[in-house]
């Protein structure tokens, strides 16, 4: 039963973990449904993967052509471009990298980039509000954010980067058509974009960092060589080229948002926020939901902070049917 | 003809890069046959990868399984091993991690440690004698020594690792035989363990490293969620559990390293060291010796403090017979 606490506690954490989920509620039905992340579930389909690609060290050439396809992608130049084993290994990274006394971070948001601050030896101070920031040296805005979809425009952005020393812009959630800071980044900022979530392959690790020449050789150095795998340089490189893809995705995902927000407000939900990958939805007992919802085989995402709140990933689409069922059964 | 000479200078940085061996010998057969890595050219057979290795975050479940699979290997405990995307990611994060104002580092060695101990801000002194080492408190030493294969006995590095505020033992080409301080680390001390030379899968990211609790916690932190893919936990786990696959690719290596021996030194070299991997061989001409063989499409890896040396790795089966003809034209 302790174990069964501790697994439920473990779901407050991170999305994702299906295997906490079961072992906190081993009575739901399988397949769980996860809609704890963020993650498209609807993958970029997966190219043959040349055996080179595995039994190389990933080649220059290939991180080159990568770097050159998320530059296209992201707007910017290649060599403002990091390509990395994830965004939060880069995350690890710029917390060490750019040591800090004091951070302030825009929230509530995205629960890694404290941690990783605060492991690095920083006191974070969170704040509501984006002129707050300018009370620390060093500032973190998730835009748009995780969870709820708050968006900041670019003039903000690029005013809150002008007297920071450093200014993080985390646009995990970014790819589909909010104000990007990566199209000429300012100085002292970093703008990471992640390549997992909108492309549905979130074990492959990879993303990216843009910023400017100088920064961005910062981070080059200290990811040192080979960071990114073979898999990952290919296919990563395919699918940042491939814009048809992107614009169906998004096309998909937006309609899918659209349809779970109407069940999700038939369900008694009020819509707080989101983007094509995560809708944000808040019932005052939201906790209650969340398990009887895991008692169906549907996993969301709550926060402890915020027991009014759940987050909803976008459903596969032979999921909906239970999806629809699980949410009407509230 | 700059870009040949630059491309030219490349190959005595790393290994493995076909790309500018091509490009400073285009005149060269292709394809090329590389021996200028350590990397096993029969790799461990790649199992079906379940699509959900791909598409969803890498689990904790899975990682504990890879990391129990690794510490059954080794020969120490879950909790002393850490799991990473290469061991390269790992000496970048310690070298940052473990903030040093000085470095003595046993050599000549590969030449990651001393770049990632001088990029965090280090002084780096290279020794030739393991007692040197005595004269910093942050120590390196890989061991088998890579080029020449020199081995330090286990007694000797743990009198080392005694009075060290931190030893870093890099035992990328231990998987074969030589006597291993993951067997009970001493304190303040980092072993690093290579999974792709052995398995034959560079392109895949994954390396480990072993130590007491204490530290494998700091650097499990430092690292952060999900830093290893998704097929390297799988390929990962399921390889390293797999003691008949290294016993046979071990009987397999030590007769080819043989056999290289013998046309080595039938083509003039002297052989100084080396693992079954690789060979290191010494010929006072070695340079000339490396541009021939490249003419021919054979890369090796020449070094440039020590123009007489070459390092060979083993070549595929397929391979041996251009191998025997080029080294036999000499």
């Amino acid at each position: 039963m302790a174990d069964r606490v501790e697994a439920y506690q473990r779901l407050f954490q991170h999305g994702g973990d299906i295997n906490s989920a079961a072992a906190a509620f081993p009575e739901a039905p399988a397949p769980w449904i996860d809609l704890s992340t963020g993650i498209n579930p609807v993958p970029y389909p997966l190219p043959e993967i040349a055996p080179a690609c595995w039994t190389r060290l990933p080649s220059p050439a290939g991180l080159a052509k990568l770097e050159a396809a998320a530059a296209a992608r992201y707007g910017c130049e290649p060599g403002q471009v990091v390509a990395a084993p994830g965004t939060q290994a880069l995350i690890q990274f710029v917390a060490r990298q750019f040591a800090a006394s004091q951070v302030a971070i825009l929230g509530p948001t995205y629960s890694g980039h404290e941690t990783a601050w605060r492991a690095a030896g920083a006191e974070v101070g969170l704040v509501a509000e984006a002129a707050e920031l300018a009370g620390a040296a060093h500032r973190v805005v998730v835009n748009p954010n995780n969870p709820d979809g708050r968006r900041l425009p670019a003039a903000t952005l690029r005013a809150l980067a002008a007297d920071a020393r450093l200014l993080v812009v985390d646009e995990a959630f970014g790819d589909f058509g909010a104000e990007s800071l990566a199209v000429d980044p300012p100085p002292a900022t970093i703008v990471l974009r992640s390549f997992g979530k909108t492309y549905g392959l979130a074990g492959l690790r990879l993303g990216f960092a843009v910023a400017r020449v100088e920064i961005a050789s910062i981070l080059r150095a200290a990811l040192g060589s080979w960071a990114v795998s073979g898999p990952a340089l290919e296919i990563g490189a395919r699918a940042l080229a491939d814009g048809d893809w992107l614009a169906k995705a998004r096309a998909r995902l937006e309609a899918d948002a659209r349809w779970l927000d109407g069940l999700l407000a038939r369900a008694g939900f009020e819509i707080v926020g989101g983007t094509p990958l995560f809708r944000l939805a808040a019932r005052p007992d939201a906790e209650t939901a969340f398990a009887a919802l895991c008692r169906l085989g549907v996993l969301t995402r709550p926060f402890r902070e915020r027991p009014d709140w759940l987050r909803f990933g976008l459903p596969a689409p032979e999921d909906r049917t239970r999806v629809a069922a699980a949410l009407s059964a509230l």
